[in-house]
């Protein structure tokens, strides 16, 4: 855990030392769980003293909310660029489907940290994220409900639609293990499959 | 938290002190997460000593075994409930569906510590419960590959689809709050209405 964790995991984090304390703290919460695990804990997987810690961030919660808002702001851009690529909704449907089932896959210890520790935060943060998270669900309603105007699409309620639709990406990083059957392109490119027709598109 | 649990909880769970101690687990689990949650916190919240404890579970770990092996229960002699009732496979699997979706929206605070915590389950528990959800997950595929021989499903993986069924109904339990748009058995029927053409239904 003292290596140095890749530039490319949190780009707007510097220094190296506090990117260092963000890979130690997810891999502490992701074996001990949020509650039960210390800031002591956290420095020392580092391989730093806590007082290193404290000068890169005031406090435990200071760090999940760093990993949430980080991971958050991905899935966001993810799904952004999908459903404004190239093609029709029903296509853009199916690239955001796989590539956010296969990131929910790929960095499902990081995500199930995001995912089932949000309450932890506190709530000026929770906030902060929430409102991402809803951000999130819009660009998939929109995309829905662009694809109904294009007679793609046909569902009973749009919210509960993008909803499933989100859930059931989200909810691969509960599952899935590096076990399991399928690669995460793999079960991105079922998954796709599957959302289409439950859309109503054929 | 002190007082009596009703029975149908854990109908199995005899004298009234285990029930209440499973209570008072779930309730401290739910709050604080299982790893930060000791043996006296779950004694004291029960109205009762440490000691009172170890007289109906040997620790802390026998207590979550003792909640998670009876909600996994529960939830297979639903979807087998469903499954074997009367109808086409399209009508049972609304049945189905609609159930289990309902139920992790009503029962969200336990279904979280459930599904949440399993891998703090010691190994032999562990199995148990995992023997559970393979059996859960053969009722869903036995139902879809039902389907598929009387023309009503079309599906590419039998697998992975009855995955993505019980994906998204226990997803429900992680967003799912008591200030959601739908009740629980509102979203039973959206989730069920979804679900059908997801597995070719028309």
């Amino acid at each position: 855990m003292t290596a140095e964790v890749p530039v490319e995991w949190w780009p707007d984090v510097k220094p190296d030392a506090a990117r260092r304390l963000m890979a130690a703290a997810l891999e502490s919460f992701a074996v001990r769980g949020y509650h039960a695990t210390t800031t002591r804990d956290i420095a020392a997987a580092a391989g730093m003293s806590p007082a290193a810690l404290y000068v890169h961030f005031p406090s435990k919660a200071a760090v999940l909310f760093a990993l949430s808002r980080s991971g958050h702001e991905k899935g966001l851009a993810m799904v952004r660029s999908a459903a404004s690529g190239a093609g029709s909704p029903a296509e853009r449907m199916r690239v955001l489907v796989a590539e956010f089932v296969a990131w929910h896959a790929r960095e499902h210890r990081g995500a199930r940290v995001i995912q089932y520790e949000l309450n932890a935060l506190p709530e000026q943060e929770f906030a902060v994220v929430a409102e991402l998270r809803r951000q999130t669900e819009r660009v998939v309603r929109d995309l829905i409900t662009e694809g109904i105007a294009t007679g793609e699409f046909t569902v009973p309620d749009v919210k509960t639609a993008a909803r499933a639709v989100l859930s059931l990406s989200i909810d691969v990083a509960r599952w899935y293990s590096d076990g399991a059957g399928q690669s995460p392109d793999q079960l991105g490119g079922q998954y796709a499959a599957l959302v289409l027709p439950m859309l109503g598109s054929r």
